[in-house]
């Protein structure tokens, strides 16, 4: 099949002309009985056809003995028997030339990961022979509220009545396709969709993630992802996201170590190392949630069309301490209090009672309670304020004297003429309905509003920056990442600094030397302190067996120094002794820049510090190819040795250009299809002064083929 | 008055005997027609006095033209009128005896920091003339629903109705001692006080815990400060607490620059150092909350009567991403995933499906929806595990064919026979409805289960180790911190050497050198590289004026090395010229032990890596004497560093021993009154390997008088 044929089959099961349900059930509570309750109640507009031997009529529809005996052939059909049963009806599906069958089917992978995955495949089988698509088995089925369409047995579509709404979400897990849903309709938002992919033996939830994004009705798309088998069908959905202006926020649980053995136990999900998917989601500008309350709390504030413009809140309370706790969260997370204007300081003192003052936070103290008009006064003197990206209140108690309802106007009114983030906080829940009604996103407390605000902004940030990324030239890939055929061979420290220095990354000034000699010529030629390092192509750690001898500023000391890399290197069998007797390198810091190739996410750049402890204390950022100078700079300032680059203690700024230049160069290396390089590792690169530019010192690179 | 009078009053306002209210009003949603009606809603069992000259008759109760009239002197007053008149009510109050006055008056400190400041010690000179306390004044009031004492105008008690329980809140604000009541009582928690002390002129929220910390039906207090002037009250509240087995959580707002700026303008608050405030808490056994989330998620805990064993969760899911997600949030939170003994295993097999697999978490799969006794099954083959300290259970998603009444009464018998605790997360609030109808903390997703259980069991670290400090003879000081008397000046490098070494810390050796000379005899005397350092007691970043050079090698180096430091000093004026001559120091990293004396808080002891970047990158722990060995190892523990400590990279384990012999040996220098010492900074003390000890190589002493 070609790749739109089967795209245009998954497309069928989100609006299919028919349904038909095989093991159609009289009880709307079994896996066959409640699709057909919900086709019926959610208003599905095509033809819905149950199937069931034993049966002429079910949940009131007339029923079929079989797939044959229909008098057209479904679009969709439901596979809800168990065992042998569900392998026929793939059969009877595939021969009637069924496009697309949800099966719900389970006891495969995530019972038996061997046997299970084994007969997996067998279907998978079954289904191509006849050009059919397969979501599942194991899938607790797929909901599309537009269209009516619930091919699924969820109870929580009972528990809790659906509305259409802008809202998709796509899980593997059934239970997690509709937790989220649960949540944000207590919360009154809609929802569009609802599927479950279950064990995602063809249909994975990112493919189905690219066919869903592409609902022009969607804002937001909510994944939860225990494994990440397929990234670049991820990446295309991120593409189609992307062209639509859709904003897309995932949980990858797995994200510990106990959770990926959780993970594995479940669903036999393969662990990715875990900073590589935060790279990838950031990448492709996904928001990655850690928990379904980040993933849940603040959806609100992506449905309003809001375009945060910056980091800079003006919080608003009648309750002084509201405003001390508001200024708290917003500082601990990444946002900042916005300073006005001396306009709005001017128009603030004439709205403000004499006993507030024009700060930020704004405490309108117990005057609320004798002047209603207060509230609206205050949001008008600061609608103009060209400093202020977002707005937060907090209302925390209310009751006889405050005129909530009018505070909720004056919001909607603030919003109307603003279009910026507005957000409240209240314990009351009667005054959250009322700010809600006026269509203003709502939380319990200052925390929760000023943390669902951060992920918004650092959301709108990941995009902007991916966007400014891709005008750079540098579009995300979005195909199937290719490993490098054949084992991958280290190449000796001389030979890795050599392919180094042709890349034009700048490296230590050395000689190689075969014999004492040479090593005491080297250090005559180099005249200053030098460093001599047994050479070998089979050793990567060389201090651990002490064939790194520093600081050697004579000629006993680097003649010693090759008598015991001699004899330390014929003691290992690490046979001819070799030696780089290398000036010895200043700067002012040691960094790290690495590279290796992932197996499912292609090649992954890391830099941060260098030397020692780069295991025992990391301190690194990581990139996904292609990246940009802003992106190694954005690393950089991410890391705990941030504010050590601009030099501390009297030392000077460091030439943090020259880092990014080989930082870049070691992407094109990895890009490179001419070089096979399988991973390469510098560690340290001596970080200078500005305009002294940075060297590695050691490097260890991995070449194939 | 002495000090039990003083408290003796205080404690009378938690159970007055009668009340009169000044500036009585028959409208009960006015400041002085509130407290009227709560005390006859809620129940209180003295007498109430309205007083207001215009009335004869208020709410329904005879009233009283002036003070002077009552039949009695009432206990207790609430002072609800403005301006002059709270000064002449508050006379009226002290001439007739009146034990203490709750001051709703605002415009006082909190409008005006220096006029109102200034009034307010007014007020408590005219109360304290006649032994007569004062809460407020801008008091919300104070509210005991144990003896229906509400001399509040909260309109909280309105919104939500009162039930009395086992929690206690003290605020300063108003807002923040009725926001916890709202959010607790939305969940069915009760609450006995709810007190707010508004500027805490004379009676301090901190005075208040000491007092409220009494009542023996107390199971957790909470505290909300935006001021900590007074930490020794608190430090009275909390042994008083720990006497009793009574938590406290506490939020101490202003953590951040933006939250103190904040704080200062809404009540003038003095910002504390805030980590100093956490070492504080931490001593005390005093859960500090960073918000109003973390205060109110997860009190029931604290309801139950469990004492947490230890870290090790079982977690049950009849998901398998609730499963693995609840791994994650466990390993992201300090817990961990407890271990199933043999004997547990094989009771699991018996009572699990085929498909259930007997691994922590456990996922009961779809197979709770056929057997609905699966879930109390499961729990009973677990109840004898040992080596299970808590249970979470999570139901993302219920309905038809999911017997949720029968789940939470196997919950009920579980905790039952376990006593130990049980948390259950459920995205329905039906489901949670009915778990909390048994007894069973709930929370809606199984993060903020985990998170909540994390909180309770690192609170009960804090207490335990508390305990066994204190069981260690370090009883955490209760009484006012003294300062020393007169300016604090520098020793120079040489004086604060000896005086290190004579308190039998572990210094660097040196000699004091006054000419080029003396210093080459010195370098002659040591025989290996030297440091030689110029001495002043100015100047105590030595570095940046370069008088610091390192790694003299011979006497050369060491003559130029004298003329330079020579000649900087000189031009800084810093003579007599004198150095200090002093052999490298070898070792693996170096560490820094601090100590200075925090007006408030007193000694404090800081320690961790040191080095250059001491400021730039913190890597420290702080704690406040008297402390154990332990604490400094739990310290130690707590650094970023720490797993370098254990040697990593081939290094040899560390003398941790040694270098907490030092701190201790600090806290005992900062504890001896003896020295008057103001401030301690070694920095750098290199850390060898056991048996090796460690050195300070460079130390800074402040001393007073």
């Amino acid at each position: 099949m070609d790749i739109s044929h089967c795209t245009a089959l998954l497309r069928t099961a989100l609006d299919p002309r028919s349904i038909a349900i095989i093991g159609a059930s009289e009880n709307p509570n079994k896996v066959g009985g409640r699709p057909l309750r919900f086709l019926t109640q959610f208003g599905f507009r095509g033809k819905i056809y149950p199937i069931n031997p034993k049966r002429t009529e079910t949940q009131g529809l007339p029923t079929w003995a079989a797939l044959e005996d229909l008098p057209e052939t479904p679009d969709l059909a439901i596979i809800a028997v168990a065992g042998q049963a569900a392998f026929d009806a793939i059969d009877a599906c595939g021969q009637a030339g069924v496009k697309i069958a949800v099966v719900m089917t389970g006891g495969l992978t995530e019972s038996d990961p061997v046997n299970g995955k084994q007969k997996e495949r067998e279907m998978v089988a079954r289904a191509q022979a006849h050009g059919m698509r397969i979501i599942g088995p194991n899938s607790q089925g797929i909901a599309n509220f537009g269209t009516g369409a619930i091919a699924s047995f969820s109870t929580m579509f009972v528990e809790v009545p659906p509305m259409d709404g802008p809202v998709g979400i796509i899980s593997q897990s059934g239970a997690m396709s509709v937790v989220p849903y649960g949540l944000l309709r207590q919360r009154g938002i809609g929802i569009r969709h609802s599927h479950a992919t279950g064990n995602d033996c063809d249909v994975t939830a990112c493919e189905m993630a690219t066919i869903v994004a592409e609902d022009p009705a969607l804002k937001v798309l909510l994944l939860y992802l225990e494994g990440l088998p397929d990234p670049h069908r991820l990446a295309q959905a991120a593409a189609v996201a992307r062209e639509r202006g859709l904003f897309i926020m995932a949980i990858k649980s797995g994200r510990t170590a106990a959770g990926q053995a959780a993970a594995q136990s479940h669903t036999g999900a393969l662990a990715s190392e875990d900073r590589v998917v935060d790279a990838f989601f950031r990448q492709h500008g996904i928001l990655r949630a850690k928990d379904m309350r980040e993933m849940v709390d603040g959806v609100e504030l992506y449905l309003k069309g809001w375009r945060p413009r910056g980091k800079r809140v003006v919080a608003i309370s009648t309750s002084g301490a509201t405003c001390v706790m508001a200024a708290d969260a917003i500082a601990s997370t990444g946002l900042s209090l916005a300073n006005f204007s001396d306009g709005t300081v001017a128009k603030l003192r004439e709205a403000l009672p004499p006993i507030a003052l024009p700060n930020n936070p704004i405490d309108l103290t117990g005057a609320m309670l004798t002047d209603s008009s207060l509230f609206g006064r205050t949001l008008k003197a600061l609608a103009a304020e060209p400093g202020i990206d977002a707005f937060l209140t907090g209302l925390p108690v209310s009751g006889a004297g405050y005129d909530v309802p009018r505070y909720s106007r004056d919001a909607a009114a603030c919003i109307e003429e603003t279009q910026r983030p507005f957000l409240c906080s209240a314990a009351q829940p009667s005054v959250r309905d009322a700010f809600r009604a006026q269509g203003v996103p709502t939380f319990e407390t200052e925390t929760d509003a000023v943390q669902a605000l951060g992920r918004f902004v650092a959301h709108w940030g990941l995009v902007e920056s991916m966007n400014r990324r891709i005008a750079a030239g540098c579009i995300p890939y979005v195909g199937v990442c290719e490993t490098l055929a054949g084992e991958a061979s280290m190449l000796d420290e001389a030979g890795s600094l050599a392919l180094l220095a042709k890349a034009k990354i700048c490296t230590i000034p050395h000689q190689e030397c075969d014999s004492e000699e040479s090593a005491v010529h080297a250090f005559q030629a180099m005249g200053g302190p030098v460093v001599l390092k047994g050479c070998s192509a089979s050793v990567a750690h060389k201090t651990e067996l002490g064939l790194v001898h520093l600081d050697l500023r004579d000629e006993t000391s680097v003649r010693q120094a090759w008598r015991d890399v001699s004899a330390a290197m014929q003691s290992h069998g690490l046979l001819p002794v070799r030696a780089i007797v290398a000036r010895m390198a200043k700067g002012i810091h040691e960094m790290m820049i690495g590279a290796h190739r992932d197996p499912l996410f292609g090649p992954v750049v890391v830099f941060g510090a260098g030397g020692k402890y780069v295991e025992a204390l990391p301190d690194v950022a990581m990139l996904l190819p292609p990246f940009s100078r802003e992106d190694v700079k954005s690393g950089l300032a991410s890391l705990r040795m941030a504010p050590l680059l601009q030099g501390v203690r009297g030392e000077p700024e460091l030439d943090v250009e020259a880092f990014v230049d080989s930082v870049m160069r070691v992407q094109d290396l990895m890009a490179d299809p001419l070089q096979y390089i399988d991973s390469i590792d510098l560690n340290p690169v001596i970080l200078r002064p500005v305009g002294d530019g940075c060297v590695a010192v050691d490097a260890v690179v991995y070449r194939t083929g």
